[in-house]
């Protein structure tokens, strides 16, 4: 097995379930992608030939509305797998899958998800648990938005995204400040207005991207009971 | 079987489209439960010993934050699965269920759950074809959240609960409002300012609960993308 392709086993929350004589089976057709930054690894309406796991690198789902706004639905990040629902319906695409970043991927043909499932029973238990977990996250990030004020959601993405750097911890500006927005549900001007108040809670900028100077000031704006959506792994599906 | 039994077979998703044989066997241990408004059906933490398909009324489901606030995120309407996806992986409820209005609920035991995805591959099919339309359903909910400011939610929210009533539409008064402010993610206070504001756009209180007297206006007010949001299934699960 392929090197990135044995940790796209080990850290996928599917593939690593999977019996290994299924595992096996699901890699045999399975190709690995490269995609470029802004290119299109799915779009909307169109068939939906495989599921996808993704191995490096970001990827953004969204759906354009008929305004031709757009909403941020999820930000995938490696090991998760996207795609894969529509794939099992054999039904269009519901959403646009785009590259965040430079990424690789793997596609995983239908035929070999439903073939996977027709001889192992244990795969359909697999995939209802992911199914059920993905759920469980939704409806957290749904209580996420309905209980967080705009500028506690800014605070709980930062947490969830700051990699320690030097004395600090330090979100790296890898996407456009109107993709945070509309990932958050917030308007672009509001999200300037935020991270301006943020300064008062240990939130700088800095060159190299966000700065976090004071990780328990920020933690204290979210709340002690709060802290959980910052968790929040990203949604898989 | 009994007639609001088969009322639930026909409108239950999940029960609908299980086989005959497997609905019979999901029916021999379940049994029919009558809620006052207001009383648990079960509370958080506890173990998830059935699932439950909602018969008649309606029941909210909530978590409460460690603040002591609740954040509601979901009411269901009859025909509606709950309580499955916790029963069927036997881990602990993760949320409150609690009577909105007195209910009728089908309680099935998880043993009668599991034998069925046992002995009934196809069942195990259905069970993941409603994860997966509950995930959609999640997901385009969130979206809502994102798109939409407070007011079109509002307006959203009663679109969807409007029935005919003489000459105008009229959403009944059975939630306490801030029920449907906590739904829609909004402060009370925004909303009684809210549902002021939607005077300009056919709304009125009246003794008998909100009267739409020109829907036009209020769909206008939404946008004619965004109207799917007002179409929302309650999400199942």
């Amino acid at each position: 097995m392929q090197p990135n392709l044995a940790m796209a086993s080990v850290r996928c929350p599917v593939m690593s379930r999977a019996s290994p004589t299924t595992r096996e089976a699901l890699g045999r057709y399975a190709q690995l992608r490269s995609y470029k930054r802004g290119s299109n690894i799915f779009l909307h309406s169109s068939p939906a030939n495989s599921g996808y796991v993704l191995i490096s690198g970001w990827v953004k789902v969204s759906r354009v509305q008929a305004s031709g706004s757009m909403a941020l639905l999820n930000l995938h990040a490696p090991g998760e797998v996207f795609g894969f629902s529509d794939s099992i319906r054999r039904v269009p695409r519901s959403v646009d899958a785009e590259a965040a970043t430079d990424c690789v991927v793997l596609s995983v043909p239908y035929h070999s998800l439903r073939s996977a499932m027709r001889n192992d029973a244990s795969f359909n238990d697999v995939l209802l648990g992911h199914s059920f977990e993905r759920n469980d996250h939704l409806l957290r990030q749904l209580e996420g938005m309905k209980v967080l004020n705009s500028l506690q959601r800014l605070a709980c993405f930062l947490i969830r995204h700051a990699k320690p750097h030097g004395k600090h911890l330090l979100v790296k500006p890898t996407f456009e400040k109107h993709l945070v927005a509309s990932y958050l549900g917030i308007r672009p001007e509001s999200l300037s207005r935020n991270l301006a108040k943020l300064r008062d809670h240990g939130v700088q900028d800095s060159p190299n991207g966000i700065e976090i100077t004071d990780p328990d000031a920020l933690k204290k704006l979210v709340g002690e009971e709060s802290l959980i959506f910052c968790n929040l792994p990203e949604q898989v599906g």
